[in-house]
């Protein structure tokens, strides 16, 4: 009989869930700290007054996300690097992130890349091969990453494959931070609800056999923080995902907005901050290192009381 | 007054469309060749029978793509390199793309970057950055992206900009190929119309200011060759809008299935084939860049001869 290797047994690995409910007890942190290198933004002592070549730049880049990894790894549970600002700089960007990611590890980060890619199948195996995916010669680029629904579950079954067989997490587009979600993401279906209240119950559906012992499946959700209505909306619709709640910081919501988001346990919700964290020294006295460490510290020290935990 | 750099006035630049309509004549083609290099199913020559580290790989993957790009530049006018396999490979696949991009550019080939992109504003300003805008030291990578448009239009607000200023296309996922567009695409809106008819008529109203000279704006539609009852109303939704038909060949879908996407003139739509022109050498006596091109001049004249043109 021919073997499905998409449904073959789950081997013997701790979920995404659980090792990330793990790491949010230990770390008494839900902050998730973006790393969107801009080589325009960068502290002077790394960019100097001369413009960069793009290898150059790639390595300011790298240089950067290292040192705020050093800052905000005693504050953060994990990072979540941006792919479009490495690609950005193209082979010698990727080179940067191969670099951050490992670096990241090393520090006890979750790693969630933030790619939001969605594909036919056989490219969907390529992403997964390129981001979740254990080698014999090298760990996963991440621990997990963001996709896009658009595609639908087979667009997405080799990432839930790559959950099932390595113990990553994806986490799904259902309601985005931006203004452009009444294009598409709420338009209203024949029965009256929204696009993306359909989209939360896929995502349930998708995640159901991925439940690990605490509770919480490694099928997450992407849900806007600046929609604090929708965030409770979605907690009912997804019992058991992690929701990923960026726009905290530079994009306005505020800690206390994403509070519903933590009903399902302490690690039941991610809260992004990028721009505000890592661009901190632009709008204080301190050096980048230290504003950065202290605008995660404070935001840590938010969400875990807004979280009420 | 402050400038809005979005809406600066039209440089002096070919629009896409016009560019596209161009070559379609000189070539008398509408076949976009898809390149998805797959280390395991390269030829032997390339690949040796040793296992191959990630470098190796992508060295064989871009000797490979350049070899089909000198095979089938006579009978295609485009090659849509699928970013997902350059980036299962890392840095070191990033860099095979860039050097296969380029290569394309020589053979006066237009170059498609099938990366279905899609994020808020700021990120998608570095994927604009990443893939269509010029810079002081090199061309852009490729003249056109896939896009996703989940997220809305303020989402593709920086890749209209360049469209409007660089001359680049972008092509939006309106129905895909796959079997998953029944869960997301097909959703009944409160009107009874299937969403991606929605998501048509968002895709003609973004392009609206990108029609050139010929007739055909910048902003095209990605619509799976799979369905082709669905090319039809497409073609109607989007009578400016160049249609990216993939599925045909690997995927099932004939030439005849996409005839009547082309009733907008003979560069109005592009049909994609990946594998079957690619890994035509797996079925045949041929050498490997031989079996490309008699598939690809195949697929040419059939297609050409549907189009009616």
């Amino acid at each position: 009989m021919a073997q499905d290797l998409e449904a073959a047994p789950r081997i013997d690995v701790t979920t995404f869930g659980d090792r990330l409910a793990q790491a949010v007890e230990h770390k008494q942190s839900q902050v998730l700290v973006g790393l969107d290198p801009v080589t325009d933004l960068l502290p002077l002592e790394l960019a100097g007054d001369a413009h960069l070549g793009r290898a150059e730049a790639a390595d300011a880049c790298a240089r950067f996300c290292c040192g705020i990894i050093d800052a905000i790894a005693p504050y953060a549970v994990g990072v979540k690097p941006q792919l479009a600002f490495f690609e950005a700089l193209g082979s010698d960007g990727m080179r940067a992130l191969e670099e951050v990611c490992a670096y990241a590890r090393t520090a006890d980060l979750i790693v969630v890349a933030d790619a939001k890619r969605g594909d036919i199948g056989s490219t969907s195996r390529a992403y997964a091969s390129a981001y979740l995916e254990r080698r014999e010669d090298r760990e996963p680029l991440a621990d997990a990453m963001t996709v896009n629904p658009y595609l639908g579950r087979d667009s997405l079954e080799p990432l839930l494959a790559a959950c099932r067989r390595e113990g990553a997490g994806i986490f799904c587009l259902v309601k985005t931070s931006n203004e452009g979600v009444a294009d598409i993401q709420n338009l209203a279906l024949s029965d009256g609800r929204p696009l993306w209240q359909q989209v939360a119950r896929l995502v349930a559906e998708w995640g159901e056999d991925l439940v690990g012992e605490r509770g919480l499946s490694s099928v997450g959700a992407v849900v806007g923080a600046t929609h604090p209505r929708s965030i409770g909306e979605a907690r009912r619709l997804l019992p058991r995902a992690v929701l990923l709640l960026p726009g905290v910081g530079a994009q306005g919501a505020s800690p206390a907005d994403v509070a519903r988001a933590f009903t399902s346990g302490p690690a039941s919700a991610l809260v992004a901050a990028s721009r505000s964290v890592l661009y901190a020294f632009r709008t204080t006295e301190d050096d980048w290192r230290s504003a950065a460490a202290a605008e995660a510290a404070r935001l840590r020290g938010e969400v875990w009381a807004a979280a009420g935990w």
